[in-house]
């Protein structure tokens, strides 16, 4: 079930933008009750988003009202879609955009993230991200590199895989954030330089600053997962998740994961 | 007017992953009388880049009959994209994708690039693309970066950006690639790190071989194209354009823009 531009329709015109460049950017979020969850840093980061690439964002109220509409008070996954729209062939940004607003919404079971933490296995993936500081930490749909990395496993059993830059540090998982813990002190890739800096992430690190919790933002290599007590991926529709095993490498909890996990959903 | 999946139709899926995650490839091609230009090469582009994402290519056959029942004996310009297709929300391919295929076609008069070179003033952007080996050279529908490249200039007297790489390397134009000559040898840059590798440039290559003329693809720096004796872009709805003028620096004919023109129409 889909609305574009508030109309019921699954239908976007093949010569808009958001297809022929990935000019755009969007949202996947979870609903409780009919209400998006987080609803007020989404929007902060949709219009941040936006604003990166010079595109008018709607009002808030519009898209939660559309997101409600969708929901009709179920749980699930609600997904936004912000395009710079139709306009003439070539790259060159039409002076008055008129933006297309897509909202999606998949009915699901209720989630227990927020009552209990999963445990995953995660792999290394082998693609190394492309460092573009200009489109760093937005959630644009140029998402290839997301598609190619996520190709490089089937088995079932495998929850996640983390990716480095080409510089072989550490930027984050394909679907989520990593924060690890080493020598008691929680740190998270710095992502300047590529990656998406999701909500999640920054609920965790409001979370951690109001409770005085120092996180170090900075670069991380492979050794440095490996020696963590504990390592977490995060995103807004999964909340927390613990790797317990990272290829030959598995970990017992020791307590991190869910404290952030309530500092998630806790935090103004 | 357009096509998807061969229906007469402007509506692509709301939910297809080539608007979610650029996940797909594209080509944008002259058509003269109804009859798409230069198509034996822009077909084999288009798998090779299809093959690239591991994405089935339709037929030739099929591609270019759509192109031809669009235009209707026309001139003007023809776009195909390939996507993935639709599936569930993430990123994961579909293991048996439905590709989707999309043809549009706007006609517009005869080009008269055969007849005669452009000359065109050109800028350097500011923005630096991003190295990624896994998508360089392949034309997919991730371009954002071209986006802000050409939203970086509204003057209608600029024609054409150059761009340049992370360590400063000349890449290509924002619409076309890049062909210089120093010191009599033909040279046009090493597209192993970022890029598209258009079918002009390959056509040129291919004729310089069959004359025995060498082409360097080599990594050029802007030193070497302010010290060019000619600088040339291509693409195939423009053909070859002269840059007469580079911020300060100006350039006169000196007879490579044309005799690349000619190969450009003649090679096989």
């Amino acid at each position: 079930m889909s609305l574009v531009n508030g109309v019921p329709s699954d239908c976007l015109s093949a010569r808009d933008r958001g297809l022929a460049f990935g000019d755009g950017v969007f949202r996947t979020l979870r609903v409780r009750g009919g209400q998006p969850l987080w609803w007020k840093d989404h929007y902060a980061k949709l219009e941040h988003d936006a604003a990166v690439l010079n595109l008018p964002c709607p009002q808030t109220t519009v898209l939660q009202d559309e997101i409600e509409r969708l929901a009709a008070g179920q749980d699930g996954v609600a997904k936004l879609i912000l395009t710079r729209g139709g306009g003439p062939r070539g790259y060159a940004p039409p002076p008055q955009p008129q933006v297309t607003r897509i909202v999606t919404f998949d009915s699901s079971p209720a989630d227990s993230a927020e009552q209990c933490v999963a445990d995953i296995s995660v792999r290394w993936c082998d693609l190394r991200l492309g460092r573009q500081p200009r489109l760093a930490g937005i959630k644009h749909l140029n998402r290839l590199e997301n598609v190619l990395a996520r190709a490089e496993w089937q088995d079932p059993d495998i929850h996640e895989g983390l990716l480095c830059d080409d510089t072989n540090a550490v930027v984050s998982g394909v679907m989520g954030n990593l924060f690890i813990v080493n020598e008691g002190r929680l740190q998270t890739p710095d992502l300047t330089c590529c990656g998406v800096a999701g909500v999640a992430r920054s609920r965790i690190l409001r979370a951690a600053h109001q409770r005085g919790i120092d996180v170090e933002v900075r670069r991380i290599m492979p050794d440095a997962v490996l020696d963590a007590d504990e390592v977490m991926l995060c995103n807004s529709v999964q909340g927390i998740r613990r790797v317990a095993r990272l290829e030959d490498k598995t970990w017992s909890a020791c307590g991190w994961a869910d404290s952030l996990n309530a500092w998630l959903y806790e935090v103004d």
